[in-house]
């Protein structure tokens, strides 16, 4: 199905479209925040009543926090065609500190500027503006063709900037509503300036926490040091022994399951042209530190990590004391990639620091959350019809990207509804999402909703 | 000399003594709160006043803070004898927890204990009974023989529990005023509860901070872990570094300067029988843990040491930050012995920590001080006619001991007045020195004033 009528609608209709953008980006629905939690209310009734207005079934579900809303078109019966359900969250940050703002955070606008045309406020990037690129891909679909040529269930939710805590209920309640073939999700960026991406993976993340004793008390250095046992010493040995000389984490079986990236994903990324000591730049460094002989992009996106988030003890405050302390504790972060099993390494590493515990030391334990890596099955064809769909609407081939973090979602669709999610979204790095002065580059919205009109075309039969 | 008849007259006297010993300990002359600011001059009164009954000449010195007791004994003019100058302090700590004490701190008393009489109150040990066991062996002496065969110069300090400020200014400016032959000096203890011990080494001190700086902030562990420096990585790797297998210190040229202990030393204080055991089970350990192949008294005493003081990085509250810490910190003490010399060292653990530092990393330094050891002249003849007569007096051959800690005042009478300290002292450990319930066993003070007794007797002419 060709998409061109429907691009030249895009383009037509680009003012209508921003100043419906800017209508909703009034709203300042701060889902973290319960002083707001009327305007999130009124940001869901928004977008209810912008579907109806398209011709779907919309409605409003309350939850213990702020609605869902969930919308379908009316072809529903028809199931010769595929079912997508595309997701997006209409609640924003916070916007502290304000005056750091150079306008009112829900007074948005059109400005000028050096790198072109934005539009600034909160949510304008993250994720109002983007949610609105696949609505208004439907609405000039609709437009040109008087209906969709899928079946589209939209899913929008407003608590993921405050942790999403009513998600998961939701989704298991409502598992008939929401199952589809697919999930497309609108929350993620372009890789640099003009490289469409799509995320098939993302890192997992286990949170381990070791308190090590020795003394029942802190002691006097003079008078107790060089005989006592002082737990800062052995906690520095086992987190230094946790990494080799060529950067890898010497934990036992800790690279079962990580896989090698593939010969076609290996040159998709080198496309990328990714120039890491820029990356590195942007925060004060210029040298990779990871593991010697891998890739910049595989450091972040496809090698596992070890990481201490933290570590303290004795006494750090001003000046000095010579105190001999009686405990010292860190926390430490795995991020997981492929097939590695969080439960696995979490046992290894527990016996790990066992093992290298002196007479004498006693070692506490906590847990805090042990979740896979998330591994998209591009396999689905799927995948591909969206990388090429991308590929045409920008100046660079579309590629199939990591990501370092987790995007809870993602592994929520796979799990409860058991559908694969593909990724792909418009952001900039520079559109300072969750900071004073976020935007969305006008050229990222007119290209997300022609982007999203082409993965339409290339997903319908 | 003989001091036979000053002995017998020590023992007829104790009730006595001991009346006094309590009148002093009603003065709460706790020198760190300026409330009692009062107290602390009253207790210098009273020890003038006490000094003056004997016949010495005696004067109370204000200072910016508490004032400095000086006096003499009416022999000064006679250059045939030696010339000691014993030294103690009058103030005491404060005394909270007061809830936590039997009695209340500054109304003293006799009690019976399982282990025998003490001496009940804030200051029994530390230092006033100690004190006044060198001041009543001075009584006792005169009231036999109506003269001390010694040039006597006493020197009572009120800010010892709170820093000693006014101390090292009045003694430039009153060099010539306590100007001896040797310091005496009582604020120690016995070895264990009935072998007495002279204090003959003091352990230095050498104080670092480092900061490791990486990234110019706090980064994501998703979106940076495995590509940036993480500086916790850093330091822990530099700490366990500091030590080999064997606990020795890797600094290079560390152990330059640190003498063996000799024959006859080692063999004193493999007769004191030290537990290493007992002595780490006070605190909940059992099994020492310095370095290898050397016994436990060693490694308190004689042994340098590197301890972490203080480590902190990252997040280090409640729960999980998935945070790459900008910077890691720690503090870093050397204790240090015989000749080693702090500058050299100082330099050496910055050398040591540059040549470890990855690039793209940064390192602040911070010296919270420099001291070397204080070995004691111990071929000056006192210190082994010190030890015979103390030897005389206890069950057990007096010790030549050592001191992990930093007693700065002998440091200060090496320097600023050319003379060696003689530390002795009768206190024991559980005499709860700086805590709720302080005492002074009244054997201490007793067998201690006859200690003095003999020490006067040993160094006469």
């Amino acid at each position: 199905m060709q998409p061109d009528p429907v691009l030249a609608k895009i383009d037509e209709t680009l003012p209508e479209a921003t100043e419906r953008l800017l209508d909703l980006l009034r709203i300042p629905s701060i889902s973290t925040d319960p002083a707001f939690a009327a305007s999130c209310d009124a940001a869901a009734d928004w977008l209810v009543a912008d579907l109806e207005s398209l011709g779907m079934a919309a409605q409003k579900h309350p939850t213990p926090g702020h609605p869902m809303v969930v919308a379908k078109t009316p072809n529903m019966g028809d199931e010769s065609l595929p079912h997508v359900l595309f997701y997006g969250h209409y609640d924003v940050q916070p916007v502290d500190p304000l005056d750091l703002w150079d306008r009112p955070p829900f007074e948005p606008a059109l400005e000028e500027t050096a790198k072109g045309t934005v539009i600034r406020g909160r949510g304008a990037s993250d994720d109002k503006g983007q949610l609105m690129t696949f609505v208004e891909a439907c609405r000039a679909w609709i437009a040109v063709h008087g209906a969709l040529p899928l079946r589209i269930t939209f899913f929008f939710e407003g608590e993921e900037e405050s942790g999403s805590p009513s998600l998961v209920p939701f989704m298991r309640e409502h598992a008939d509503l929401l199952k589809a073939d697919l999930a497309l999700i609108c929350d993620t960026g372009l890789f640099g300036e003009e490289t469409p991406a799509i995320v098939t993976s993302l890192r997992g993340l286990l949170g381990e926490e070791i308190t090590i004793r020795a003394a029942d008390r802190d002691l006097h250095s003079g008078m107790y040091g060089g005989i006592a046992r002082n737990p800062a010493h052995v906690l520095a040995a086992i987190i230094a022994d946790l990494h080799d000389g060529e950067g890898r984490v010497t934990l036992p079986g800790f690279y079962d399951g990580v896989p090698e990236l593939s010969e076609a994903r290996r040159a998709q990324w080198e496309a990328l042209d990714f120039d890491a000591a820029a990356f590195l730049g942007e925060v004060g460094l210029a040298i990779p530190a990871g593991e010697k002989g891998r890739m910049g992009l595989e450091m972040i996106w496809s090698r596992p990590t070890a990481e201490v988030n933290g570590m303290e003890s004795g006494y750090t405050g001003e000046g000095f004391k010579t105190v001999l302390p009686a405990e010292a504790r860190a926390k430490i972060s795995f991020r997981l990639v492929g097939d590695q099993d969080p439960l696995k390494i979490h046992e290894a590493f527990r016996a790990f620091v066992r093992e290298r515990l002196p007479g004498d030391c006693h070692v506490e334990f906590a847990g805090h959350g042990a979740s896979p890596a998330a591994v998209m099955r591009t396999e689905n064809p799927a995948f591909e019809k969206a990388r090429a769909a991308l590929s045409q609407e920008w100046p660079r081939e579309a590629a199939f990207v990591g990501c370092g973090g987790s995007i809870p979602i993602a592994g929520h669709f796979r799990e409860i509804l058991g559908m694969d999610a593909l990724l792909t979204g418009f952001g900039k790095d520079d559109d300072n999402i969750h900071s004073p002065n976020e935007k969305y580059d006008l050229s990222s919205f007119h290209k997300g909703i022609r982007s999203w009109a082409r993965i339409i075309a290339a997903l319908a039969p």
